[in-house]
């Protein structure tokens, strides 16, 4: 895994990949499978997601003020459903789906050590969770795992079917604006 | 195309594709492209999405409190990346891009007829567009192309790449939860 510039994160999240957010309450790790989520501004970089009192992910979250967004690929597809059927409340998701936990750089919550990318983020402002879940989250790190090959990401649909990323359309030479975001990942 | 029930915007949108957002300000009918959008929740439909000040269409969505978001598919590619080259102030998008606005049923700001579906939406909470150009929008109609063949939707990536749509998993079967929204588009 090697540390990017917590900025990049647009770079992981604007295309709409179907994530996997961490958190640790005490001893107690947890995943949770999330397809709610935005890029909010670039710098500082603010992501926008619902976590609701229904994930037993949001109280960890609330108190805590930390998770980790890990970015899975078209490998994981079964488990990030799987994840997303059980409650970490009766299980150690961790262990039951074989993922291996790896100590972050400045949050609490693990990275998931399988995931192509995991973004280290704190909350940013909860003025919107009461009426709509939503948590604004700034992104704090970001690590990435270069050598891995398979790095198509997924996409939920949002009934159960899922979108595998097909080829990639470089348009970056007709884009006149926003030429500063058109850095290497 | 066929109107179908706003509850289903999430189908379209979940997956993280790149949108089109019209509004209507007087007789001035604009387009912009946007990337910063999520679905909030699915009872009412809500979407948060980023269009702030140095977009020419915010102050048409700040007025009038409607807009379309229209999704195109990769045949659009090229007119998705121009249309946020240029501003409104400046250019009828509509005829610089060949763009057919079509009457919706509910706002005032058209429908673009060559996308795959238009989500005709009413701004619903404003609370934090000082703060972050945060617009949380109610979907109010849909229409939907039924006849076009070309249905791969375009995620920028954003750089100036985009990933177009691969192919489709079904994992319908191995999701548990959230089965009531296993429904067709």
């Amino acid at each position: 895994m090697e540390n990017i510039d917590p900025d990049k994160a647009y770079l992981l999240l604007e295309s709409g990949p179907i994530v996997l957010v961490t958190t640790r309450h005490g001893e107690h790790a947890n995943i949770m499978t999330m397809g709610f989520h935005m890029v909010m501004q670039h710098t500082p970089p603010l992501i926008g997601c619902i976590i609701g009192p229904w994930d037993y992910s949001y109280k960890a979250l609330k108190e805590t003020g930390e998770c980790v967004i890990a970015i899975p690929t078209v490998d994981l597809a079964r488990k990030v459903v799987e994840i997303g059927n059980c409650t970490g409340a009766e299980t150690d998701k961790f262990a039951k789906f074989k993922l291996t936990p790896k100590k972050a750089s400045k949050v609490g919550a693990p990275l998931i050590a399988e995931c192509l990318a995991n973004i280290e983020c704190r909350v940013a402002d909860t003025s919107l969770v009461g009426k709509y879940n939503l948590f604004i989250l700034e992104a704090v790190a970001i690590s990435i795992d270069r050598v891995r090959k398979e790095r198509r990401l997924l996409h939920h649909n949002g009934d159960g079917t899922f979108t595998i990323d097909g080829r990639k359309l470089d348009l970056r030479d007709l884009m006149i604006q926003w030429k500063q975001f058109q850095v290497p990942l």
